[in-house]
């Protein structure tokens, strides 16, 4: 007997070819391989007391909200309190009805995109760029389209150049401070100048801010959407505060805009979890997110190190070379290699039982010469101890592929 | 200065309308209201301390896991679980690799809809059906399609008359145990007729089994997916029977759909939270999930018997009549009377302190003839004791408007 199924919609069908990026992550969790694959927190920063302590809260004195649906657009105090913290830290100032509380900052991207860009528009990105916002962008029949860039961030003439070619650009998906999959941050002039760019050519800004606040040294850069609030929707996460295991994040973006991301909001989740809501709002009032914060950057710095010095360690005779970008904060590395990193990676995992992720997913053209030769790194999950070996698999297995 | 605001998608300009539903529903909450809109669980269901202890458990024994992201099909514990329950309670035999977790029955329909249907496809649905299937339908573009009904469900000839007619049609939602909007159940032998039609047609069904569990009386009939598990695509929620505000549901179908259904999820919200994933594992390891059902069942069974029975009193001199299908479980009354429930409304709230949601948006053509003049009541969030209070100012609004 043949097994009937449905056919998949055109949408289903763009995005069938992700299916080898969730296999290969799933070969880098066997036993013995050591994992800078994925863009995990590392458990060692979560507060496991101080989450016990405010879920108690929580239950004690709002389990019958907490419990049920929450309002569309996120609970009202959590919308204050985050309106206020951005405030205090970002100088961003906004107003609880410019916050949406959202299921994670991938559900916050979906409903920009899908929210303001239609099927064959062109997506600004920079290039390489966050996978996740690919992921949609193909989903959606968007075209991704590269900005060039270089090392302070896209290059506003070549912003300008594409927004001429293509007079359907409306908008830029950018992750401008230590930017997953880089490391890269904009600098502060090259913001002001993007941004110029963006209010001439009536271009918005999608700002995913997911790593801002890990940020290990050097000096400190506002958000976009401190500088040009109208122009960029501000998308943030606790998933690198608190933990993804809450799945919630917030946009912040004009009220129209929110209200209208609340209404395709109902037809992904309804609302975000109002459980995990009320948990936030505990939390961060205990001061527990803000000693995270801090927790987490002493210890993420620590491997950052760790793995740039394993690096250099192995000196010019290395096959790996070292990152062109030294991130001040984030999960990531990015090396630019002389083998095709997606070849690579099933030969490093099965042979010298380590992992990475091949950069191609990360372009907008996965097949173009940076995009099959790089990688990513993350230091944020491994174990400090297994850095140093971990780069000496990496080494021998591209030493061995060149 | 004008401000200025991004254009929006066709895809969010098509579910700009809704804006009325939230609108109401805020209305609908002014002190004084009674409200009989909102589908909410009632929390005096919710088994608080058993929840703070499951919750306990789940931060003693697994806070590196429940913090972190969940593998994107969901915590492979759950998975096991709920396919064995399936099996036990459903009489549907699961595999674990069947099952993926999704953030609330929504997720689960937006997944089936965008993976099977592409824009202009039609979508059958029962007329009325759930407005949040509408909703998504409409925000991807597909025509529902109404299938007519009668008292047993779906009338069989009317579906193969469609099917004639469209011959994209492929894919049939349905809410066929205590129906949202309705509370309609469909007879045994019609779920067997219908299930013949659609495999004769190669049309696949999405089985929406929210309220299934929540039976009061009558006799049990098996769900869709116990019938025909190839062509059923069977999405069921923690939402009625522990909380809403975990956003927790799942959806049991073929491997293939379950993987690409995944794929989708990562644009969506990646993966579920796992903390409320391992506390709906701890949960109903307790026993608690089914203390919880069990408790459910009594409660509204009772203020259900309550709504009929004040409708009842109120005679044939009632502008309210009785509805048409006294339902065996579920959360809903559905009524038909002689003006605009649009028009209603407002004015039910105003000048009768009294909300419910009028029918327009759970039809396929809110223009249509019963669509203008039918209403939706929950019995499951009102205090028992109301009831009668706000069936009396119901019948007064609507006889103040006839």
């Amino acid at each position: 007997m043949t097994e009937s199924l449905p056919r998949f919609s055109a949408a289903a069908t763009r995005i069938a070819g992700e299916d080898a990026v969730v296999e290969i992550l799933r070969l880098a969790e066997r036993p013995g391989v050591i994992s800078l694959a994925g863009g995990l927190p590392d458990p060692a920063v979560f507060q496991v007391e101080e989450t016990r302590a405010a879920m108690e809260r929580v239950l004690a004195e709002h389990a019958s909200e907490a419990l049920n649906y929450s309002p569309n657009p996120g609970v009202t105090a959590l919308r204050e309190l985050l309106a206020e913290r951005m405030g205090e830290r970002e100088g961003i100032p906004a107003h609880p009805d410019e916050i949406l509380v959202v299921s994670g900052g991938v559900e916050g991207i979906r409903h920009a995109l899908n929210g303001l860009c239609d099927p064959g528009d062109p997506l600004l990105v920079e290039d390489p760029t966050y996978l996740a916002a690919l992921h949609i962008a193909r989903e959606l029949g968007l075209r991704p389209t590269p900005v060039a860039s270089d090392s302070e961030g896209p290059i506003p003439e070549a912003l300008d150049e594409v927004c001429d070619r293509l007079a359907g650009a409306r908008l830029l998906y950018a992750n401008p401070t230590f930017s997953n999959p880089t490391g890269r941050t904009w600098s502060r002039e090259r913001r002001m100048r993007i941004l110029e760019v963006c209010e001439r050519r009536d271009v918005f800004v999608v700002e995913d801010h997911a790593y801002a606040e890990l940020r290990y040294d050097g000096t400190p850069v506002p958000a976009l959407k401190a500088i040009a609030p109208e122009r960029v929707i501000f998308i943030h996460t606790f998933s690198k505060i608190f933990g993804p295991g809450l799945r919630l994040g917030w946009v912040a973006a004009n009220p129209a805009l929110v209200a209208r991301f609340g209404l395709l909001k109902l037809g992904s989740d309804q609302c975000s979890g109002a459980l995990v809501q009320r948990l936030a709002i505990a939390y961060a009032e205990s001061g527990a997110l803000d000693r995270q914060v801090r927790c987490s950057r002493a210890l993420y710095r620590d491997k950052r190190d760790a793995m740039l010095g394993a690096l250099e360690a192995g000196g010019s005779d290395s096959p790996l070379g070292l990152p062109s970008v030294r991130p001040e904060g984030g999960f990531f590395l990015w090396l630019d290699t002389a083998v095709d990193t997606e070849v690579l990676l099933p030969r490093a995992i099965e042979d010298h039982r380590v992992a990475f992720v091949a950069g191609a997913p990360f372009f907008a053209d996965p097949e173009s010469p940076p995009a099959r030769t790089s990688l990513r790194l993350s230091f944020s999950h491994v174990p400090a101890r297994d850095i140093p070996e971990a780069i000496r698999r990496l080494g021998a297995s591209v030493g061995a592929a060149g």
